[in-house]
């Protein structure tokens, strides 16, 4: 095991009739910038529960932030929280509304230009507003970490970056806020948290037998409800299941002393900044190839995963990892993420553009090795197509 | 899954030389007091390690906690805080120092009996010092939760209670420092984390999917590391692999949403009191024949643990169950810890007393039902012969 710090402050309120308590995180003298999205939270009764929970208190509002949301939008919340001296801001939504909001929060009183946050590392942060989180969609986990991705308009970027000040002090996780939403924002939260695991679980041995038990348990546990999930949609067990899945793929326990990988992740941003596919889509195409591209390397883990993962028990050795990426691609599939580049009128065309989004980005060494160069990047893009 | 909150901010360092780096935890200006047990930390580095990471800074020490910490002893540090206007309580040691060291904490400016901060419910304190830890022996998970176990030496009383203000603030676990620990303390703590791990996990199904595979993670990792670790004891990554276990068992995390037991460790704390048994050797005689004695309610999970745990496949679920409670025992019997009363020279004698304690602790619903009374208890002691 590697030597590792784990500090993960952030308080979880989870369950029914959570949002009610909202009142005892927040002091009454706070001045709240609550942000969100699309709307969807004015239509599924949570804007409605906050500002019921929050009676009495000082609230603006910063809504319409976008999916993979963008500096060029995040910005215009600076000028209202100067002019009204927020000083707590309070997400509600999925994990690109945390993610918007942590970078606002950063970027608040930050000197120089924004998207620095991004591009630095290490982070140049020293300040950030204190956030807190209603969460309405289990995927991203971004609600008990301290990181995020946030995109540019003008250019295809899409970046990630953290930093210990962006934990949020508190989330609220109510599953039944979950109910209503669409199968495909379920099925793309599923494989985004399958995914998660997997870029911390499946490198190299490194002797974390507690880190690996706990993955494999949240994977087996995707595995065992996603189906039931989408046969029962308002079944408070299955959605509670899922969404502690999703928060404790990416809540810093199972990634501390071991190595990561990201690169799945890496070249999925690409895809997503370049042609718009949903995280969840670039990443169910980008898993399956760069495990066969990658097999070699990850050969003992592969292994583990379908003894394990997979009670893959039969075969040689090459074969049980055939049979593991195989599943996993059948995985994505069954619950309707798709997971070729055809499936979405993207041809080999597209590569050279992607390759050389990733030099632009400087991701010319990635993976838990670092040794994911611009070559293997194509080869793993070309096992997409 | 039950609604829960969790909450727990301790920030781990993990890993070899890592008490190194210790100053970066505590500004200079603080005056510590060092906390350690009779003696172990100046044999096996630990206290030089200290000391020296911490040059310049102004120490003093309480020293000599005993196994079981005794209220009457713990007081005696609390004219030395105030004396020295102590505001930083270093615990190095085990649980029992970092028991008793909490226990300080809460009741260096304690107005009141201190022995009410044990006996109280819910518990009175209002400030607590903070703490840190250096941790020697993985076991009691202490070092990653706000709980605690006193004990009084006029009476045989041995009690737990817990305060969020007694979070460590940060704990350091070193596995090298564990390296030379005798056998017998090593055994009693895989003794020690199995059954926290059963207390929060073998109760009746709740539908927490993560919890129970979390649970079964540890408990898995256990009976895999447990005669590795005893047949190479100088092997980094076993020891890195049961300190973390043993924190994991008892952070909170396989604990929240799900109905928790217990009782084993009430049961197994008034044979502690009463007759002077390790933590460990008491639980190890206890849990066996609980399980036996609530095998009908806890029957749904006493399936789960013998298929998932121990692999059972095959019999009658009641010849499963028999399978699973006697791999437990085994399992202690294996690394040394003995499983019956008489192997302590304990006789039925004893059962009355120990009653007798319950009743006067007012522990007489115990168990995740609350249906464990003194007939019950009597029942599971006597099983224990």
């Amino acid at each position: 095991m590697k030597n590792f710090t784990l500090h993960n402050p952030t308080k979880i309120i989870f369950g029914k009739g959570q949002i009610a308590t909202l009142s005892n995180e927040l002091s009454k003298d706070k001045k709240i910038l609550l942000t969100y999205g699309l709307g969807s939270i004015k239509k599924n009764g949570v804007y409605d529960q906050i500002i019921k929970a929050l009676n009495g208190y000082t609230i603006f509002e910063f809504g319409g932030i976008e999916p993979n949301p963008k500096l060029e939008q995040l910005v215009d919340a600076i000028p209202i929280i100067k002019k009204h001296n927020i000083d707590f801001l309070l997400a509600a939504g999925g994990g690109s509304v945390i993610d918007g909001t942590k970078f606002i929060a950063a970027a608040a009183y930050f000197e120089g230009d924004p998207w620095e946050i991004m591009t630095n590392d290490p982070s140049p942060i020293k300040s950030a507003l204190p956030i807190g989180c209603v969460l309405t969609l289990p995927a991203a986990g971004s609600e008990m970490n301290c990181g995020m991705v946030i995109s540019k308009k003008a250019y295809p970027d899409k970046l990630g970056s953290g930093h210990d000040l962006l934990y949020p002090k508190f989330s609220i996780l109510d599953p039944t806020v979950t109910y209503d939403l669409p199968p495909k924002q379920i099925a793309n939260g599923i494989v985004d948290t399958f995914v998660h695991v997997i870029e911390q679980y499946l490198t190299y041995p490194a002797d974390a037998a507690i880190q690996d038990r706990f993955a494999e348990g949240i994977l087996l546990t995707l595995i065992d409800i996603a189906p039931k999930v989408f046969a029962d949609l308002h079944n408070y067990n299955f959605r509670a299941n899922l969404m502690w899945s999703a928060t404790c793929a990416l809540n810093d326990l199972i990634g501390v002393g071991v190595p990561n990988d990201w690169a799945t992740h890496r070249l999925g941003h690409e895809i997503t900044a370049r042609f718009g596919l949903d995280h969840a889509e670039s990443l169910a195409i980008v898993l399956p190839s760069l495990l066969n591209v990658k097999r070699e390397q990850k050969r003992g883990k592969l292994l583990q995963y379908s003894e394990r993962v997979w009670n893959i028990k039969y075969g040689t050795d090459d074969e049980k990892i055939d049979k593991a990426i195989f599943h996993t691609k059948d995985f994505f599939q069954t619950i309707g993420v798709k997971t070729r580049f055809r499936d979405y009128g993207i041809n080999a065309d597209a590569v050279p553009d992607l390759l050389k989004q990733l030099e632009i980005h400087g991701l010319t060494s990635l993976g838990e090795h670092g040794d994911i160069d611009l070559k293997q990047s194509e080869q793993i893009y070309l096992g997409c197509l």
